[in-house]
């Protein structure tokens, strides 16, 4: 196995070395061949280090780099990119960069991550936009589904919507070992105006597209039919669309404790069946399947939910350890190129 | 009590007069003062009306218009327009018009309805679209929140949105007894680029706004809880985010049957608690709030799921009513007619 090195912004996220840095030691247990830079105040790490002193022989494997700034997570981007050169999270991406990591994983603020990957490692040649993808449940079991982009960008227009779809295929086909992954567009049911100028003109590209397998327009409620590997949309859209799921998996989160909550019968159901609610509960939770990659940038970048838990912040490592292993940012680069080059030969 | 005459578009739905004519004659039993004009194919009509002969004393109350035409699920709106003036979804709106009925409701095809209810009925002088509102569901216990556009229009800009918010909050103010609702504005997280340029001018004419209690900016996840009584945004955004939560019900019942089908105890457990479950189940549907409203126009037009059953066609039902009686054209008019006078005289 080949050696991986992963920086992690220690700082970052709702809890910062509480949850960054078990998950760290948690991953490093279960991948041999993984290394992990910790970035972040070496004080905060080094106490949080040593309540799991009991895990020895990964010392050897870990590395502390120390800074004296932190990104707040309601710091405005260009405010961060410009004062916080010594942050957690701008040393954490500086990794990649001079090449001593191969990936980034940071559950700080979205737009400055965003910002400072993109200032940092620059885009990939032909991608004008990076995009925000991560993986989302289906009805069918043990089958997901990409979504991009779900909030990098708004006012996008056609084109960038048709790169989505070719960095979004490229990542399902190495990462879910998807040969032609069914790439859909996401758009609105009425016949006739069906869908925005947007959307219509995206639908054009993909269709005269030989490289991806476009198989055409798919509702809100189908993006967890399994019917489709990647869905593409405006980062507006994507945003509005995961949030919302956050909501409703909130909201029937309360309904479930109050159908368990309505009387002593109910009450004592709820007790025997607390296993089969935990794992309800468990497969309703978004963050099971944390990790949204930033993808179009020179480098792998990986955003956890800033809320996550230690496990959750595991998931996220894991979803950079596989996209190390799958070599995306490079076969991201070759499948543009491919393509940039017959658009410019006629 | 003031008489109430309401047009059923009989032949609407995936399931037609099956479902139609149970509902109407539900709600007739219901409300003393309710006439039905049931529109549509007289031969159909009657024989699922001989169904439920036992009701007496309903038909003095029920009128029925036969027609010879349908409007498919999936036709065309100028198709329909054109060329489906005998259908019963035409006809239907027609009574409207011609002042035989205050209301309408139908099941059938979205984008024919609007396309035909806005060249009947005309739009209110100072609403340049007709939007879509539906209410969901909160944390809040028997606390709903309405949303607007759900897919009336695409390519909408910041006045619309604006026109859709002053109506959004006369039709909550009156059905729902709310002095001065809540109006907030869908949006997405990032700071920096916090929405689009749509929203952004969207978010700077309401907040200049006096008629409009305006409190900012919502996220996906923060629809649904209770903090606005109503959320504006774009079609596409807001019907992708309608079906999205329709998909995520799916999900989530699929969910809770497997994790009660795990094994013999919980097989067991869930038929101790299918009566919990079921109160579980019928929150989760959104056809227990069935009914969305087409607004903006010379007249109330109700729009149910094209797949309600009895109980929730029913519903669509009820909310017209509540609209007849909540005067809620008039009161757009007057709202709309005071904001066009501020405006106009500098």
């Amino acid at each position: 196995l080949n050696q991986i090195t992963i920086a992690i912004d220690a700082m970052g996220g709702d809890f910062g070395p509480k949850v960054t840095i078990p998950a760290s030691l948690l991953t490093l247990e279960k991948h041999e061949n993984l290394h992990v830079l910790l970035v972040g105040d070496q004080v905060l790490m080094n106490t949080e280090l040593a309540k799991h002193s009991s895990r020895y022989g990964l010392e050897t494997r870990l590395r502390i780099i120390h800074t004296t700034q932190q990104v707040a997570m309601d710091e405005l981007p260009s405010q961060a990119l410009r004062a916080k050169k010594d942050s957690s999270m701008r040393v954490a991406i500086n990794q990649i960069k001079e090449g001593a990591a191969q990936a980034c994983v940071s559950a700080g603020n979205t737009g400055a991550l965003m910002a400072i990957a993109r200032f940092v490692l620059k885009m990939l040649p032909g991608v004008d936009r990076p995009a925000i993808i991560a993986s989302l449940p289906t009805i069918k079991p043990n089958k997901g589904v990409r979504i991009l982009d779900l909030g990098a960008n708004v006012d996008t227009c056609a084109d960038h919507l048709f790169q989505f779809a070719v960095m979004g295929s490229v990542l399902v086909s190495a990462m879910d070992h998807i040969k032609r992954p069914r790439v859909a567009l996401l758009n609105i049911g009425e016949e006739e105006i069906k869908g925005n100028d947007q959307v219509k003109h995206t639908a054009q590209l993909l269709t005269e597209s030989d490289a991806i397998n476009y198989v055409g327009y798919i509702e809100g409620n189908d993006i967890f039919s399994g019917d489709a590997d990647v869905v593409v949309c405006d980062g507006f859209v994507g945003n509005v669309a995961l949030k919302t799921i956050e909501g409703v998996a909130n909201l029937f989160i309360t309904y479930l404790k109050n159908a368990f909550n309505h009387n002593w019968l109910t009450r004592l159901l709820a007790v025997i069946a607390t296993p089969a609610l935990n794992k309800l509960k468990r497969s309703m939770d978004p963050g099971r399947r944390n990790g949204a990659s930033l993808i179009g940038l020179q480098g792998i970048v990986i955003k956890s939910h800033g809320g996550a838990n230690v496990m959750a912040f595991a998931n996220a490592i894991r979803e950079a350890i596989h996209e190390v292993e799958g070599n995306i940012p490079q076969l991201i680069r070759q499948e543009v190129g491919i393509m940039l080059e017959e658009t410019e030969s006629p």
